[in-house]
């Protein structure tokens, strides 16, 4: 095989780091004529002599080395273990040979950032040890789905098994003797990256799993000097550009940096595009992969962050709720997007992680926040197009009063796959650094043996997939697309508005096909205004459907109910379940209401502070409150309270309402403030072609939203009602009225 | 009336507090003839002129005075407003007067702080509104109880009204023209006190609603130099010891600093008796009153803040669980022990509570918190012995690991009059800073409207009070003492045992009269070993009655149930409930087991780590799994699980278990750690007049602890079972044996 260009590369990789005084650059130039084959490239020696040199006067680097030293240590004293593959997730050698992993990986840095020959000397005994083992092993007994791996269950494990390996072995593999590296070189990294790079099913597949498998083939590449690795990683096993790391680039992100599974999972598949990514930019910058597609990977990394608020990421589709800006991937992804852009808002983030990588790129957050160079990372209503041309949907934020006041996010976009959830525009709401308006999230307890092992339990599909656990429309009981993300896979959310000013900030979508004949329009607005203790969201879903059928609207909130603002009738001594299936088995009802048109409203405390939420629609509503946790033999769900907007016989109905935060109760000072809504009245009126929507203000302000049916379009349009007529160009108007019966504020 | 003793008082305290240059004393002697009439006396003129000099210095006493700056400008620039009583709790009127006597209190202060005389001014102008208004008040019109006030619904809020008034009445009655000042001694404070003293069913009782009364009056005394009010104060309206203050210090406190009615009371109560010993210390030293009993009213300071955990006092009786160590009542509290004591424990404690009183108090803890002389509060195992002679039961207090440890607390109190709840020997558990075994608390909402006006809701008496509620013996389905309180207030617990060593910490009581011819006696220890991760809480309750019932041995634990070790039918589609009174009918049922006599075992995840409850008895037994909120219409209750198990049929039975803390779950890395117990096996073994209790820990060691009927008692017992025998002398002994086959460990 041919090394001079990885050799060229070397070189370039070595000056490219080496803004060093030679003397530190000496080490790797001694021995030079080795070192072309064998030298470090993933990190070049000269980096890691810079880190050595430099770490320790960094606080957070130098934790985050003795971490790794007292982990490595005690696994040192341990001695080798490197079983014979057998158990699944969570059990031992599974755990094991994920320890190893991470054990390999971590000596070889601190090989190189100590000089301690011992780091090196385990993690070549480890590497030998998977020498012997390696080549023997076929499919993994317990082996998952089609793509069984050999060291783990599922292919996706031997992938990431390889990306840590291959850089603790680029650390240390200029330490070998010849034989000890050709043994390694052939029966362990060639072997892997054969088998990966040889199983097209999934190396050269369009999905974040095949991300790792040809991070771990590329990085393997670098390491041996072997370029036909690097050209299967860049193009897919056939090297026609049919598949392949920058396919994966172009289509596995929108524009915006947006992954279609969400944050949850865009998180999992960031880390081994951003590794690989630095790998490609270490050994050939002339491709420029930080730059392809506008930037699109730091994009990403941007992207997830504005997709969190108080430290965790919005928790759509299948997502645990504790998963956060704190997690081992995104560290690799600030940190190495830091190195890339010097842009300091990614430093308070890196503030939070209290973590860096033991990487160049590690070491200059460290060294840029020991100089207290962090600028707060500023939280701004943000458009994140879907799809790989961000034209399927998108995700709508929007935030008023910073890091800890309001988001509103609207779920538009695409299904994302089997992760997907079935809530076509759905949506969230945090105040006051709370989860306020909620998603379920997944109903799996990660890694938790007692919970079927850790994996996703029975009720994340009967409920937390499904369309009633979620914030939006549910027709005749039925989950959108039937519950099968095939079907959903090509429909999206149609975009109708994404609008930003100081007091007013608008989105819109239109969602057909989720049910048959049925079209539903959302519009939501945040909106302060001087007589409101704290900004509002509006709410405006207009349905319209071929024939008469049962429209379903359900909220989750979180708190504990104040005050039930509507008669109703309350199941206290025998408590029965909403429905039979789709979710609806889950549902106990505790309280409902008989039909009616009139506002009705529901006012909840959490943490502090009051919610008020008034809704209503054009056709008789009744109005359920309900907990989730029937049906639940196992107590796999959470109990979470629910209230539910229900019509009959409707074809065509109109769902509205205001959700108002509110005062402030100090348990400690036993003072309570604003406990009273400032809203006092909600009224909807419907134009030919639009609707109005008026909160009356108490102190007598008046405040009205106009909404046209196609938010996206231009026009005239007038609504009258109430002694009141609204007019205006355009898809929608906010008016302020001075007095109720003064007219038009503009 | 004789003016001579107060003099001497007068210049007594001056001298006292002039540890100053002569320089700085100057404008007090200036005018010493007046001054010895009209100079402050709570606080002396040379104490606010040391404050003025050195408050700016310390960053906490500054920032309170900002505060209180802050406030008064507002209300100035507000105006005076001394509206007629008309109001009740919550309403203009009251909230408006509540203000004022915050206000007069606070500009008071500021004028000696400031010296700017806009402050004297208007806290002259409030009281001459108050001189007018006063005099021609009747009972209040919304007169609540026996006792109606006459600025307030009840004579309790009027109390509190001159007990700040009069401090800050104090600070600036030298200012006023002698006309101004004779209109506010008269028609404001002789006219305040004389109501209060003159209303002896209030004024008299040994009651902390009396303590204000008598703090109120005595205060006046000190201020106006009258004597009368100062004796009547000390010694009840008869002047005669048969009541008043002295009684109350005597009698409201156990020896050991412990307040009937617990924590959330104890907190509100040791105001008025704090404050007003200050200022009998700062006028009559000689009294010594924070030497009286041994110290009990800085005991009972001490004891408040052991009574906590993680910042929040142990909400036994009717306690609001929001109320901790940052409540306002226990900032004067701390300052004042500070002073008294210079115990620099209670600096950390003051460091959380982020507030000073703007007294020489609080200068002092400001002062030394500056200089960084806080020392941790040591959270020890405490013994609180109960009664005014402290021979009525205890609350038992064991502790491992410190503040974020392990907390056992064994409620072995008396009842606590009308707040106390019916849950003799009930239990409550803390570990890794969370509630883990809980106490509902009281139902009600302060100071929400929405939530009855924020008073005791319905549910208070039909839940939060009742047996069913707590984690304590329940007989047929009724509450202790039938739920009669005043039955419970003459019978308390009998405490049997209370002993702490490194590894075992032990308690044990017995409660008879509780139900007519049932005694039972707990046992609980905190228990470490090396094989366990965290210590475990064990648990022995022997009931014996004269006739066959139902036994129900509740237990309210916080977290989600992860595994559920034993056989039920579960409530999934229907959920019963489980009674109909006594609290039975706010229980939810989610699942139920047939009878048996073998262990059970639950276990839950709360906060990262798993709880695993081993629980059985010798006669057999049902378990339940519930949750709290059945017959609950107006959604008053927290829904919260418990486990029941219940003994049918059986005169005399043994319920026992195990409650182990293990392992550690990290949802941001991934990893799970320790979720299996280190518990094999729980068994119990009878002996002729003793129990023994057998654990079985991972690893082959055995852990026994044996305990006698009585464990107050000396005598040898033996118990033999399982190829065993457990010999030993006394009440109770820990036995550690090396392996499962070996004999006893000691």
């Amino acid at each position: 095989m041919n090394h001079a260009p990885p050799l060229m590369l070397l070189l370039a990789a070595t000056l490219g780091g080496a803004a060093l005084p030679a003397a530190q650059a000496a080490p790797a130039a001694r021995q030079a004529p080795a070192a072309s084959a064998t030298a470090p490239v993933l990190v070049t020696a000269a980096q890691w002599t810079q880190m050595r040199a430099e770490g320790a006067r960094s606080p957070l680097f130098a934790k985050e080395q003795q971490r790794a030293e007292q982990r490595v240590r005690a696994m040192m004293k341990a001695g080798i273990d490197v079983p014979v593959p057998k158990d699944k997730g969570g059990g031992y050698t599974h755990e094991q040979h994920k320890r190893n992993y991470q054990a390999i990986q971590a000596a070889g840095a601190l090989y190189r950032l100590t000089g301690d020959k011992a780091y090196a000397t385990f993690a070549r005994d480890l590497l030998l040890g998977y020498a012997k083992l390696y080549p023997g092993l076929g499919a993994h007994p317990q082996g998952r789905g089609q793509i069984p791996g050999r060291l783990f269950w599922q292919t996706l494990n031997d992938s990431v098994w390889l990306v840590s390996a291959a850089q603790g072995y680029d650390a240390i593999r200029d330490t070998l003797s010849d034989a000890d590296r050709t043994t390694i070189d052939d029966n362990v990294f060639r072997a892997m990256a054969d088998f990966l790079s040889g199983t097209p099913e999934n190396f050269d597949k369009i999905h974040n799993h095949a991300t790792w498998a040809v991070a771990a083939v590329g990085m393997t590449g670098y390491v041996l000097r072997d370029t036909s690795y690097v050209d299967k990683a860049m193009q897919g096993s056939k090297r026609d550009g049919s598949a392949g790391f920058l396919k994966q680039v172009d289509q596995l992100f929108s524009p915006d940096g947006y992954y279609e599974e969400g944050p949850y999972y865009q998180r999992y598949a960031l880390a081994p595009f951003i590794l690989f990514a630095n790998a490609i930019e270490r050994n050939e910058p002339q491709r420029g992969i930080f730059k392809r597609r506008d930037g699109v990977l730091l994009k990403a990394v941007d992207a997830l962050v504005q997709s969190s608020y108080g430290g965790y990421f919005f928790p759509i589709n299948d997502a645990i709720l504790d998963k956060g800006l704190d997690t081992e991937e995104l560290v690799a992804g600030i940190d190495i997007a830091y190195a890339q852009t010097g842009d300091a808002r990614l430093l308070s983030v890196a503030k939070t992680q209290k973590r860096v990588l033991l990487s160049p790129e590690g070491l200059q957050v460290a060294q840029a926040l020991a100089d207290n160079k962090a600028k707060p990372f500023a939280f701004v209503p943000t458009l994140l197009r879907d799809g790989p041309d961000g034209t399927e949907g998108a995700l709508a934020i929007l935030r008023m009063g910073g890091e800890n006041g309001q988001a509103l996010v609207m779920k538009n976009t695409k299904q994302g796959m089997g992760h997907g959830h079935f809530d076509k525009l759905n949506w969230l709401f945090y105040d006051n650094g709370q989860r306020v308006v909620t998603d379920y999230g997944a109903a799996r307890f990660l890694n938790i043996e007692a919970k079927a092992g850790g994996i996703y339990l029975p009720e994340n599909s009967s409920w937390a997939r499904q369309t009633i656990a979620h914030n939006t429309l549910v027709v005749n009981e039925q989950s959108h697309f039937g519950g099968d993300w095939k079907k959903g896979q090509p429909l999206a959310p149609t975009p109708l508005l994404f609008a930003v000013s100081d007091d007013t900030q608008i989105a819109s979508a239109r969602m057909e096909g989720a049910y048959d004949g049925v079209s539903f329009t959302r519009t939501q607005a945040l909106l302060s205004h001087p007589s409101l203790g704290e900004p509002v969201v509006l709410d405006l879903l207009r349905v319209t459907g071929s024939k008469a059928a049962r429209y379903d609207l359900p909220l989750h909130f979180n708190g504990h109910i104040m005050d039930v603002g509507f008669k109703t009738q309350s199941a206290v001594a025998a408590r029965p379940v909403l429905g039979k299936a789709n979710g609806y088995q889950h549902v106990w009802i505790d309280a409902a209401s008989e039909p009616t048109s009139e506002a009705r409203s529901l006012t909840w405390l959490l943490d502090g502070r009051f919610y008020t939420y008034r809704f209503a629609s054009t056709a008789p509503s009744r109005a359920l409150i309900g907990e989730s946790g029937a049906n639940d033999p196992s107590f796999n769900l959470r109990r979470e309270p629910m209230l539910l907007q229900r019509v009959d016989g409707q074809a065509v109905t109109t769902f509205y309402g205001v959700l108002e935060p509110h005062g402030q109760y100090d348990g400690t000072a036993e003072t309570v403030r604003g406990a009273n809504s400032r809203i006092d009245r909600l009224t909807h009126y419907r134009g030919k072609d639009a609707d109005v929507l008026v909160l009356d203000l108490a102190g007598g302000k008046q405040l009205a939203v106009g909404i046209a049916d196609d938010p996206a379009k231009g026009g005239s349009h007038e609504v009258s009602g109430g002694g009141h007529s609204w007019r205006w160009d355009g898809g929608w108007k906010r008016f302020d009225t001075g007095t109720r019966t003064g007219k038009d504020g503009k």
